[in-house]
């Protein structure tokens, strides 16, 4: 790479940051790639970590010491966070999501990479002083979300099937009760996807009772990994029993009256954990 | 937002950039949100464009008019494309990723939000002058590379299920024939999860015959939904009869010996397309 003045460097340098969540990079590694001075490079370092605090993008962590750098920690601000909750409210609040016996459909904000990547960032900066290893979810429609939790924690993420797939060796099998239909139901994961002694933060679009979401904490027991925390899009309040206590919501689906189209979403728990 | 310097500007339009790719952002948006002249902006949009251009990490597009701004493409230098593949075709090499049947275990690379991420990249830049309005692939594997490629290319992604969920309203299934069991087989896509006349790019981590991405282009045709591309991670050479002619593939799986535990992986044909 050729010298660049620090207009350049800083361009660069943010670039890089951005790609690299939770990694710690190196000065050597800008100085060797700009040619600069490392009294540069934390220079320009600290005009980026300025930026990046006072808009609330995260925060640059020095670490010092042969093995030390910095490491970028993507984080949310309050009003920000505040404004994209407030954003999925209203959105789930639409009327025409409405489905027959009383589901809300989701895929539209599920399916779309740039609000599941808002989520991942406001999960990240919740999380963001809790040492994480890895993202679980079950598939199908838990994987938006995940993924876009595991890029901004710079973790890999583990999809639980409900189905039996023979593509990827040996399986771990539990039953589990799903709470809304009480019916005993197997969800499986790949042994070599979840390492023993992982620390694990579950996530998944919708929580009922939370039979799901409990199926997944007994894999973590199979699998010697640990539950770090737990975080959904939407729970839904009707609930006479749940069996999860410790979670991240973000909105609470209190109400879906079919036959006069009326759905009522609030703000759900987040805020309290910002 | 209080008055920046350039410094201070330079990160934060790279973060915004990066962002909110093919995203016409208008030059009235970053002169507002700096209080400073429309000069001084489009200097900073050329330090960045000089920047971006020079490293690979794309282009950023100058829309002139009362609509305009300025956009940014995400691309990948043709060097990096090859050692990302190259690396794609190390990893995949490796003996352990042999599964009982001659499957290969991927799900270490699809659960790594950072590899997904470059591939992401990757196809984003194979396609960066194609108009394209939804990425579609087929649940689960499909996912992960789907949602990074959507990232990318600023659109949605559409999910194509192999079950029958009831919660996601009118679905429209088709029939297809699987290649490899020759099995009829069902897909289904949900009615309001893909907009008529959406030019659509379907992506897979694996194909073989390309039995179910021919199925996925039937289901276009149910859409009024046109193919604009078709992409996968992993194609296997050994196949008597493609039903797929034209399609980007990264890497070309040609040999898999259960019993030596050896594998042969090599490139696909993306480098053509580049």
């Amino acid at each position: 790479m050729k010298k660049l003045k620090r207009s350049g460097r800083l361009v660069d340098m943010t670039y890089f940051m951005l790609q690299h969540p939770h990694e710690i990079i190196s000065l050597s590694h800008f100085s060797e790639r700009y040619q600069a001075a490392k009294s540069s490079i934390s220079e320009d370092l600290v005009i980026i970590k300025e930026m990046f605090e006072e808009e609330g993008y995260g925060s640059l962590l020095t670490i010092p010491g042969a093995s030390g750098g910095v490491k970028f920690i993507p984080k949310m601000k309050e009003e920000e966070a505040h404004s994209l909750v407030d954003q999925l409210v209203l959105d789930l609040n639409a009327p025409e999501r409405i489905l027959p016996g009383g589901y809300l459909y989701m895929m539209d904000m599920l399916g779309s990479p740039r609000l599941m990547h808002e989520v991942g960032r406001l999960f990240a900066s919740v999380l963001h002083h809790k040492p994480i290893d890895a993202v679980m979810t079950v598939a199908t429609k838990g994987i938006p979300l995940a993924y876009a939790v595991g890029h901004y924690l710079g973790v890999p993420i583990s999809i639980v099937r409900r189905d039996h797939r023979i593509t990827e060796g040996s399986m771990v099998s539990i039953n589990y009760a799903s709470g809304s239909s009480d019916r005993i139901q197997t969800m499986t994961l790949a042994r070599r996807s979840l390492a023993p002694g992982s620390r694990v933060f579950i996530v998944d679009d919708f929580m009922k009772a939370g039979g799901t979401i409990h199926g997944m904490v007994d894999l973590l027991t199979e699998f010697g990994a640990d539950l770090v925390g737990i975080g959904v899009l939407v729970e839904s309040a009707e609930v006479e029993e749940r069996l999860v206590d410790d979670y991240i919501s973000l909105t609470k689906l209190s109400n879906v009256n079919v036959r006069d189209k009326k759905i009522n979403v609030t703000r759900g728990n987040v805020m309290e954990k910002l």
